[in-house]
């Protein structure tokens, strides 16, 4: 790649037709990076003043501090979606049904006009277990205000979604350091 | 990944040693996020009232509004490297020069000790270019304070710095709304 290539991955360098439109966005892999992107964009939509809210489908009773410190400092909504919901279950038709009144909550967000940029956190799980319809989620997304932004989140993003959406990440591990004995850092993992 | 595998994805499940440090991170790879998710990291660091620092190796005229608003607002240092530094400059060695006197002022950002996380922004293509030294870089990280975080984000990181970090992530593009027409948007792309 040349030095002009590397410039052109940038914005102000694009040619052709242009659409302005809100984006559906997939932040999927194994890798380190889905939420953290979706923090990024979030953060920086709030810098030109959107209204963004943040929900995430997967509580974890430590693991979110920083970011939800954060967007409290900046008085940005981050909606743990319900208390009980919880990955760990070993009741997996209780965890289903949660996952779909969670879902109703998110629609009632989409939908309701007040929000540039709504993040789903950890979205794809209940897709991939098939606990909340992806044909559903498409047809809510197809009919949301036209300049909102949808992020979602999560590994194993259902093939409709990929196919649906407009910009689609990979987020691949080239090296962990749990691999080597590194414990999880505060402000970085969580 | 059965819905157990999915929970250990996050730090409170993770077993063995555990090492507190600071980490070298890499966001690498084609597609979108690099930058994103180190400013995430950056949001959440701050969240833990943590000193971050962003020093951007590219300094696009109006493509990094949204972070720059943002970090403004919540009084975060965020450093557009030199003003004449760009990646279109016809003049390889004016350019050369420059990277390495960035790089220099990076030195003295790391070592002084002040903060908690330093985000070279684009950092990797003046190491890919050969401008700056991997191998220096990677002396100064070894010397650096070792609770303080580093985020290096770029295309085409260096094998060398690949090996040194403690954690690499590839953001591959799986799909990308400029090759459906859809321009850059405000408070996504920039």
């Amino acid at each position: 790649m040349s030095v002009d290539e590397a410039a052109q991955e940038k914005p102000q360098s694009i040619k052709g037709p242009r659409i302005n439109q809100g984006l559906v966005i997939v932040n999927t892999g194994d890798g380190k990076g889905k939420t953290t992107a979706a923090m990024g964009a979030l953060f920086r939509a709030w810098g030109r003043d959107s209204k963004v809210v943040m929900l995430q489908f997967i509580k974890h009773s430590t693991a979110n501090f920083g970011e939800q410190r954060a967007a409290k400092k900046i008085g940005v909504e981050m909606r743990a979606m319900g208390d009980g919901f919880t990955w760990r279950s070993q009741d997996l038709e209780q965890t289903a049904a949660l996952a779909k009144a969670h879902w109703e909550e998110c629609k009632k967000v989409i939908s309701s006009g007040e929000y540039d940029m709504v993040i789903l956190d950890e979205f794809t799980y209940p897709l991939h277990y098939g606990w909340v319809s992806t044909e559903e989620v498409i047809e809510v997304l197809k009919r949301r205000p036209p300049m909102q932004h949808v992020i979602i989140t999560g590994r194993h993003a259902p093939q409709a979604l990929i196919d649906y959406a407009d910009l689609v990440t990979e987020m691949r591990v080239v090296k962990h350091p749990y691999q080597q004995g590194i414990k999880a850092q505060p402000g970085i993992e969580f």
